[in-house]
């Protein structure tokens, strides 16, 4: 790989340079880019400009810089969670049809919930997740499914903590987190209450594919005064008919084991 | 930038071995991508494994390569597109309850249209575009919409040719593009039988934003014994809600002048 003299690689620069910008700042100077990135300016503009001419960023008219969308094309056409998400569509919509407010589809990815979709009604309850967001999985009853029928591996470090605050009702303790594990694994579903926020309650129930492998959770964001279990049946019905229709293995997620397998011709 | 002696950047190169990945093969392997690439396999194989360290590509059990998560969520967190997919979404909802089948969104990018979003129907028409997919500008109906009021040069562009077909009923002349342009100007919509495939239609009306510059296309695709022109009210009264929803500027498209403006301190 060609290095610069500091030893670090052009790829390594340009994912520094792309993940300066953020939902809140989806366009930036070449200064603030530097600024965030910790590159000299000349080295940022030098691979601004190289990124632009292949259209992963953009230009702007006042020459503010921003994510380009040959950058999100070449990343959405062929990502595996693309046709995770396209098979859940139609029975996201059959969920947000009944329940309304937020429904939401999440994958593991290390030891976060990354959310590849959501559908929101215009005046829904508060919702901190945004699609190609991502929440620590002890905080969302997402993640309480992912985990509960995770690999022990996963339940193992996770339980080990630190354990993220975001409200005063979030899990703070490995024991109140393995006994609401427990609680999933033998309902089926997580359902938490201000965990997030404190004005939302959500449920979530697993999505599993053919082989009977967790790859996805499904939950509705619903306000926290409302029985929200009252929302689990249509979740688990909703999760079984998309489970029907996904490929035998949609995505790679991190119960795989990563380690290199006996050498084959490559 | 740091160069190969070939000369190539490994920006390049990285863009070439993402680019290699199709919505219809999302897992390769490292010597199919030296294959589609045309690099050695010494080098597509160092490059693929720079790429997985960042997450931007994975391996999977089987030691075959996809497209990461970690890419796609780089590329969609700070999208310039993501802000206006995700105003468009409920008013694609509400569309979709009532006309069914597909309906999209589509951007101009080059020369051609972009596909950001689609709810379908599971029992939907066929239909050859999809989320992140493309379609020349002249085939659709949402690309009519985007020529018919996008800038002159585009359009003197595009009238010059070639005309790529998909069906015998596919516009193949500047002559008939530019009466079906002039039509959609003049009823402020498009309808296309049978241009994409020989069982759909589809009609296409513009979204403009404030400063009423048509920022997208959206559009219903159904089959092509319908009547789509009834579609056309629900259409507009959806594109005049999205418009108010949309920030003044949410994607770069190509009727802004990429032309360096006056020097100024970045």
């Amino acid at each position: 790989m060609p290095r610069t003299p500091t030893g670090e690689s052009s790829i390594a620069r340009a994912v520094r340079i792309v993940s300066a910008f953020t939902p809140q700042d989806t366009s930036l100077t070449v200064s603030e880019i530097a600024r965030r990135t910790g590159l000299h300016v000349a080295t940022a503009s030098r691979l601004v400009a190289e990124l632009a001419a292949h259209g992963l960023l953009e230009r702007g008219p006042d020459r503010e810089v921003s994510v380009g969308v040959r950058l999100w094309e070449l990343a959405s056409r062929a990502s595996p969670t693309s046709s995770l998400r396209e098979s859940a569509m139609p029975f996201l919509e059959d969920v947000h049809s009944v329940v309304g407010h937020h429904v939401q589809l999440g994958v593991l990815d290390g030891d976060d919930v990354l959310f590849i979709e959501r559908l929101s009604a215009r005046e829904a309850v508060v919702n901190y997740s945004r699609v190609a967001g991502r929440l620590p999985v002890h905080v969302s009853s997402v993640g309480h499914v992912l985990l509960a029928f995770g690999s022990p591996e996963l339940q193992q470090r996770v339980l080990g903590g630190p354990f993220e605050r975001y409200t005063e009702r979030t899990v703070s303790t490995s024991d109140q987190l393995r006994a609401l594990l427990a609680e999933t694994r033998r309902r089926g579903f997580s359902l938490l209450h201000g965990h997030v926020h404190e004005e939302a309650a959500s449920v979530a129930v697993p999505v599993r594919d053919r082989l009977n492998t967790v790859v996805a959770g499904l939950s509705v964001i619903v306000p926290n005064d409302t029985r929200a279990e009252v929302h689990v049946p249509v979740l688990l019905a909703a999760a079984r008919g998309l489970g029907r229709h996904l490929p035998v293995r949609p995505v790679t997620v991190d119960d795989v084991p990563r380690a290199p397998g006996p050498a084959r011709r490559c």
